[in-house]
């Protein structure tokens, strides 16, 4: 498997598990139906184990634009592979979320509201303002690329050795996800969104495409502080 | 301990274990009682660990047919010793069955509802539709046997060597089980099925045979498109 | 540290932190006051790994009579250092439980219900049927002490070896611990018991002593026919 | 990185994620709002890993007064170096508090009850009773000094090596935090009550400093406590 493949199957393996677990708590007549932000934080998580410890032996799976740039800027991975990886992710992400639309389809006809169907694919703010939402998606990355840089991996650990991202990605969701969703990952939400605009989802609303710069700017800006300040320490 | 126990053993442990959960979440009176669906998603997981890490030495703990059928399709097992397999992944599944009946019984009687007393056992649509059911099943078994074939066992971890695939079931149940609950293993659909069919329980409804080859042929669909896939990348 | 002392100490931590979730779920005004099965199901895991990496290197942490039988049984401990360990069990577990009346303390004057009072304590069937409970606590103890006597510890992993048993308690407790509270562990019950007894808790009820034998009975039954089972595969 | 950042960082990590679940689920609007005490103890926990993770190598991760209390009282840690750890951990901790305010800022301004905005912050007893509250604070640091003073890490575990703290951390959450919210940590209660007396929070309520000693004697005393316990045995 070559590294473009394996960031394709990674990030495809991350959205088809992390919109999963979106569309099974927010999709009417689900067995998760509104089982909360403990199944969300701890889906999504799971989701990044699932997909590094498959990806990382071949491409480091990185499954995310911003990591990618923080690795490049701290000198861990050369820029000219850094367009490549890009377009290997929102391929992946555009797949995945394809995948999750045929894994819930009834649930999506049972279900009314255009915002749910929207949402599960894409982030959205709980409370709209650019620069806030802005902030909270600078912040959220930063701690996500900045903790990424700190990781240490262990010997001999085998496939556990995706546990502690995993749990850094858990932590994120449960703590700083309350505002916007955490996208911090600029390929998670964009993928699923242009999915979500070409796909035929009956009833559909439109892909809010107003708010889609925030979470690719975001995620990139919070990358390249977490990259700075890590490199000054 | 042979691997045709090893297998019945394992498979036992999974099936009175993920049963039980179910049965706590389900009937009636229990102090679990509609304790949500993260307690199911990690009652089945923690439920593959402690089956994985007692039966894997002897027999690789498949404990699933979907994960023999995978395992032998890319040269990972002898064909030769499938069926034999499959036979005690059944019989494991049916005795597990029954122990989760045996450890609930007054909460049987204490149930009314007769799907209750089926589901807990043997897994059935959110939304019954026949090819979409079909699908979710070989895409969660898609995720978990492609999962499984990418594991890498670490060195002297001991017990604890059996956390990946439990995490990596815990994800598949939080994100694609929302739809037909994630049987993704003939055996653990259809052991409990025939113990429910067969066993004296009282006010049970019938089996729901129209449905069983679903959880039967969707997942060994999936693991085949597993292996496929998996052998050409 | 003896191993008479560390199996003080073991069952101490376990129990203060194991009735200590059971009151912050259950007592009036706690902060985690109704917070669900998974709540104590995972505090009563963690508080077996938290004690069993404190205690492990000195006694092997049984912290559990059952687990001392079972282990006696198959030939891993001296029959001879039984009593001492099961005495030292008890203690521990006595104190445990003072420890969290001391922590718990305005809580309980801030809570009428005397069934809660002792629920906290020690356990008690959601539907009294003596047989039946009496077999729940066989077959809960029987998945405990079997998993314990396959757990391989691994090379070097520290603290983290405790993990396998935990996780181990916490699978039992979400799927086999909806009919009897789950005691599989004679002191766990009995001491706390015994302390509910002597100590002067305002509005207390009596300690439902004939309940008492089945969390001492059924354990030692389970852990006997698990070490059976184990020495005969 | 000097082990006086280190510290700061270690705090501040710890302090954004520990500050950050607190306003997810309490403040309005926020996606985690009224998630339950599960997303409180396991945030809390994470937040510690991430923090412990990354400052590790450098400083030990202390993060917290009284585990340098108790490592200092143990021989652990040189007395010299105790007032410079303390400072860097108040620092990290003022500074975490302000970034969780600036990632939930919208959320504030949704929010009319003045005790959510300063109990995100700081703990407060859910009962307040001056000695049981501070003999809960001390019995709660008990339990985490002790049982960071029994740690053993492991060869090679690379970042996992942060998971049994952790743990450790949760389970305290989960079992003893249920009366005074758990400080076990000066620097986590007093550096985020100080941000609130002196941000310029819309609405906000005094910072309750009559409490404020008692989550600083409290985690002192229990530290003290846990190191004469652990040297005596």
């Amino acid at each position: 498997m070559s590294p473009f493949i394996s960031e394709i199957v990674g990030t495809f393996i991350l959205m088809v598990l992390g919109n999963g677990v979106n569309a099974n708590v927010s999709l009417n007549k689900t067995y998760g139906n509104n089982s909360g932000w403990i199944v969300i934080a701890l889906g999504w998580g799971l989701a990044v184990f699932v997909a590094v410890y498959i990806a990382g032996a071949t491409s480091g799976a990185h499954i995310n634009p911003a990591v990618t740039l923080g690795l490049a800027m701290t000198g861990k991975f050369p820029w000219a592979t850094v367009p490549q990886y890009i377009l290997a992710q929102m391929i992946g992400a555009f797949l995945g979320a394809g995948a999750t639309y045929i894994q819930y389809r009834p649930h999506f006809s049972a279900t009314d509201n255009p915002d749910t169907k929207l949402g599960l694919f894409c982030t959205g703010p709980a409370i709209p303002k650019t620069l806030d939402n802005l902030a909270s998606e600078i912040i959220g990355t930063f701690v996500l690329v900045f903790g990424v840089l700190f990781l240490v991996s262990g010997d001999g650990l085998g496939s556990l050795s995706a546990l502690p991202v995993a749990l850094l990605v858990v932590s994120i969701g449960l703590s700083l996800g309350g505002t916007t969703g955490y996208a911090i990952n600029p390929a998670r939400d964009l993928g699923p969104r242009i999915f979500h605009a070409v796909a035929p989802i009956r009833g559909k609303r439109d892909s809010n495409w107003r708010y889609a710069w925030i979470p690719i700017a975001g995620p990139m800006i919070g990358a390249a502080l977490a990259a700075i300040v890590y490199s000054v320490l």
